[in-house]
């Protein structure tokens, strides 16, 4: 059997040490846990977009990894720490919805409040250090997650994500800008984004409906299906982000083109 | 007994080679060594940073671990390499005071001088992988510390850390500033911040003295203890850096206020 | 035997969860593999930086190795992913000219086309969770390279690297600039750089021949050794891409100086 794994996830960034003593934390409670950073550089207290990261991410992971994920606005005020299982893998997080976008079978949800398996001092600001860590070096040791706390009967849900259906297609918006200025959506989308569905983004129409980046010349603005499933739409070796200006809650709007008389 | 944990801090960034460098170094010599990064995000140079990082990171870690910390301006001068131990914790710095503010009981310091723990050939300019490295490798793999060099008799101070006590307070300055705009000063604080102190930053009183940024409506600036036991001043779910136009060495003054008449 | 080492170099950032994806694969498929992160931060798309990365890191790490890299412009096209043996280093490429400038001896190169080692379902963007991932994973359980795909037989160069021999000298460029603003050249140079020679960038003669940093006044311009052994033009403890606005293509011509009349 390997040695457990414990996947990080934070806004913290790395110049300051509060990931650094997260990490000293689990690994002095459990020495053989193997650590594995998926991100520090989740844009501070942005809540949403660390939903769709985990959405991107967690999936892929074995069975049983513990996900410790510290995105949170509410440090010090009473919101819950919670044990979530989804699918096979098993998530600590702030009760704020982080988690609710990630299409998995939900299992347990149990809220995080023995302190028996905190710090002894629990600061007022630094749950990451005090709460989550010590908790993810527990489980990984092997406690049995019902000694966490009781089950959970209500959590949060992830605000403001916003979808509806119109007459004629559905009203969505940008969810994720990534490191390419590719525009990723809440717009579940099949295997092919067809030519025959209209793409608008703010006021601007995005006709080319293209498979991949390499589909058509340099700086043609196409939709297409992201690798998660969800319709992006990008440039074509350049950034849609900056060409539209669009940013997370930019509008879009996918119309199904009428049909095309037969030739 | 767990394979052996190797920890690095460097100024390096990583769109340079030169972390990766290090860490190809350290496995080739002990490809046994875990190696934890714990930030390569360390503003360039900035020794008086890397100081506040360590003190905030390296306690948590397990007794034994090495850290390495190339945070170095001085590199190619005459500047010394030091081993030093402090609590249970293992460190090789540059001789530049980085370790200074760590409060672990001082044990060992050696000036790393002993060429057979280097790489054949010493760069001018990469000490990182020509001597750090190599050192923490070897350590790692048992040797003796004392077969590094001599004992080292003096050592450089950090500079520039200015606190004076006045009549009815403490007069210190802003050392730390957090991913989120937080700003961690250099005065120690018990467990509470009282309301019974009076904060200023700057020109500005800061009269909240609250326990955690979920205490105060957002946008108040708060006086709070940091979870490193440190002065902290931060706005509730903003960043009292950009409110304050404050940074590295803003001066922060800290009074005792009259106590009121009781009603 | 320890277990097998995967190192990760990308243009992703941590922002989005393309890394995460990616390790998650890996561990999913080898669960004992460990996972060493070089960079993520190569900036987007910039297959010269990735070289010269490369080249900087990949010699230092333990025979075995295996490293994914994944700068891809021209992902969802048709150019193909390569298995490159260098020296006893393993490498998962784009053919993109990437791993060109990286001096180690060339063994095998393979096409990677068996898809039994792809995941089943291949997107058309996202190849390093769908290909690079899993095909790295199988290597390091044992795979034999040759069940990848074909032996190949041509492959991309590396684009746009200038050197041209003049008669008193040579006319490079710099084609890195590190996270400190030292600019490293194309330009091969012994392990001294001489005094007699001259080293222009752009229309600044760079006069002082330096060894280290540490060599000259704050503020002067140095020509030395770069510790990969190129020639670099650095500013003591300055920035010299600042101060001489120059960046990835600047030109830098050296001359031989006509010899001095001895005394």
């Amino acid at each position: 059997m390997n040695d457990p794994l414990i996947t990080l996830t934070t806004d913290f960034g790395t110049a300051s040490p509060y990931v650094a003593a997260m990490k000293g934390v689990i690994l002095s409670l459990n020495p053989a846990a193997r650590l594995v950073d998926l991100s520090h550089d989740i844009p501070p207290q942005d809540v949403r977009h660390a939903a769709f990261f985990l959405a991107g991410a967690v999936r892929y992971f074995p069975a049983g990894t513990i996900h410790v994920v510290v995105v949170d606005p509410g440090v010090g005020t009473e919101r819950a720490v919670l044990y979530v299982e989804l699918g096979k893998q098993r998530l600590l997080v702030p009760d704020n919805g982080c988690w609710k976008v990630i299409h998995l079978r939900l299992g347990s949800i149990i809220r995080v409040t023995n302190r028996n398996y905190w710090r002894n001092e629990v600061s007022n600001t630094f749950h990451g250090r005090d709460i989550f860590a010590p908790v993810a070096a527990h489980l990984s040791l092997g406690v049995d997650p019902v000694a966490l706390g009781e089950e959970a009967t209500e959590w949060a849900n992830l605000d403001g994500i916003r979808m509806t259906l119109i007459e004629d297609g559905v009203h969505g918006e940008v969810v994720f800008v990534d490191t390419f200025g590719n525009l990723i959506t809440n717009i579940v989308t099949g295997p092919c984004v067809s030519r025959s569905i209209k793409v608008t983004i703010g006021d601007i129409a995005v006709t080319q409906g293209g498979k991949t980046y390499g589909d058509a010349a340099p700086g043609t603005l196409i939709a297409l299906r992201s690798s998660f499933g969800l319709l992006e739409i990008a440039e074509v070796q350049g950034s849609a982000a900056k060409r539209l200006s669009a940013k997370v809650g930019t509008p879009v709007v996918v119309r199904i083109a009428p049909s095309e008389p037969e030739a």
